[in-house]
């Protein structure tokens, strides 16, 4: 029997959504107020019109500024390994920890190329959460809120765009059972290829998760879920987004994997989300329907299933691109370019 | 009656176009080679992946450079602005060339976020072409002929990426025309606000493009039509499409005046567009048609409805991340990581 005066870690996560900023209607404004003096058309730059407005909201500041934009990426692996859900052996894990922090991955050349900077975040890799087939994957409440605290911590210093990833061999499954308890459905409508499993290989992970999340009994609250079929990189997103929205530092949110975090908070409070753009839609099966869940619409849509922020990171430089047009471009008045009707 | 012996200009363009060389097939297996071997699973970077080989091909180079990416900005006034055919005054294009070489304009914005050469050709902005609706747009065949020599000339110089861009009011109506012409249909299909008019304005346009195509009485013949309902920039950009092939250079292909550019390229012949990638789809109505027409997928679908190269430029960033991925990753062996079904 659980012990009524025992701390609820869960509780303090909950009171921080219900704590959480609004967007600054003022920045909102007058970010606003000069898109529509600058030389263009009204409108005419589209989405990177809204990505300014967006930006200055979550920033409370107008002309919103992205000068030390970061890319998180965790990193943490899963007894879920296992049972053999992955193309690749769970030893991947940390050496393509090894391969971040020595610049050879892919997320490196993205980060190189968009001016991003990197932080790389291991998740106790040597100590897998548990194998959810058979148990949960955080022994306790209190793991899997502190793993969330960790998220947490990650983003302190000078951040102004916060783009999220991860790597984690098994780490789709993972993800596809979070959406599969949060959801519903079936399991095969959740799981996908990851990495690049055969047709048995998906047949085999989908019976994993399945089964998975058939020991949950209908558990939806989304931290109780986490901490039985999550995982840690999962948990330190959580955080992560929770703490860019109290720290007005707008988000953008990976793939198939960093979206399941995003949908964890989003099923606390769907407004707790508000401060994410989605970077792209991945090739990941089940992405497109996650997303839908969560109302999102993906800047980009390029095939790409790989993971470890480069979905965000290669939004990143849209929103640069937006930020940059937004403060840099002249008015009608400054540059003596005739507005509309005139002559 | 023509005088058999004249000097057919366009001819020379046909034959430039007979000539023109194919994909390098071994710079592409080569890029695919390599590509199998970075540490990512297979396929897993996407379109990056297919860009990645596909400006290799382009180049003939394994692996491929973009280390002098140039927007080319090309800028004409129309006769058909008199027809009350945009929101703005014909004065705006100059105002606008002058913005450019300011610095003051979205494109250079973009320029600058991605690291993109910006080149900037006025063709004769006080000698607007001939009114379509009235009279054809260039004088003669030798005047529309050199304007596409202009055109190719204007891509001299170090460039390995070449995105296309225009500035001109009442150019959409141009576009509109040209297309229009090429593939039938009602003029109505062909015409969308441009830089925004009102809905009698949108009709008003649609009535100037139906009766301007009419007078071709069903001449299809692609230099024809463009030097009969087409503009400068137009030609100016069927030249460097021509001239960047010839060069060996992937070209960036921008929004629906640019597209209406490679549609006459592609009308010549339907390969000889096959080195240009279409950066976005924009907001102007009939854009996503032109691009079916073409058999192009887009890398981007933001909204934007601008031109001056703008799409292209944000998909030039896309690009440079693709070359940097493929040049700067390491691979499996170099990195100590696992292949699939490794250990």
């Amino acid at each position: 029997m659980s012990d009524p005066t025992a701390p609820r870690p869960f509780d303090d996560i909950r009171a921080l959504v219900t704590s959480r900023p609004a967007p600054d209607a003022d920045a909102i404004a007058a970010t606003r107020a000069r898109e529509q003096d600058l030389t263009k058309p009204a409108g005419s730059l589209g989405r990177l019109e809204e990505i300014a407005a967006f930006v200055a909201g979550w920033q409370g500041k107008a002309p919103p500024e992205v000068s030390s934009p970061t890319v998180a990426v965790f990193a943490a692996n899963h007894g879920v390994a296992d049972q053999g859900v992955s193309a690749f052996p769970a030893s991947v894990t940390k050496q393509m920890v090894e391969n971040f922090r020595k610049g050879g991955a892919a997320i490196n050349q993205i980060c190189l190329t968009n001016d991003l900077a990197l932080r790389v975040f291991e998740l106790a890799l040597e100590r897998p959460t548990g194998d959810i087939l058979l148990t949960d994957a955080f022994d306790s409440e209190r793991e899997c809120a502190a793993t969330i605290a960790y998220g947490m911590e990650a983003i302190a210093g000078e951040v102004d765009l916060l783009c999220l990833g991860e790597m984690g061999i098994a780490n789709t499954a993972i993800a596809a059972a979070v959406l599969h308890a949060l959801y519903g459905g079936t399991a095969d409508e959740w799981v996908g290829r990851g990495t690049g499993v055969s047709d048995e290989g998906l047949a085999h992970k989908a019976d994993v998760v399945g089964r998975a999340v058939a020991r949950l009994d209908g558990e939806r609250d989304p931290l109780v879920v986490l901490q039985r079929v999550g995982g840690r990189e999962i948990a330190a997103m959580v955080g992560a987004i929770l703490a860019a929205r109290q720290q007005r530092i707008p988000v953008v949110v990976d793939g198939f994997v960093t979206t399941a975090a995003a949908a964890v908070v989003h099923a606390i409070e769907p407004d707790a989300i508000a401060h994410c753009l989605f970077g792209h839609v991945s090739a990941e099966k089940a992405h497109r329907a996650a997303l839908e869940r969560l109302g999102a619409d993906p800047l980009l849509d390029l095939g790409m299933r790989l993971g470890e922020g480069t979905g965000a990171a290669l939004a990143a430089g849209l929103i640069r691109a937006a930020i940059q047009t937004h403060r840099g471009m002249s008015t009608f008045s400054d540059a003596g370019v005739a507005g509309p009707g005139g002559e």
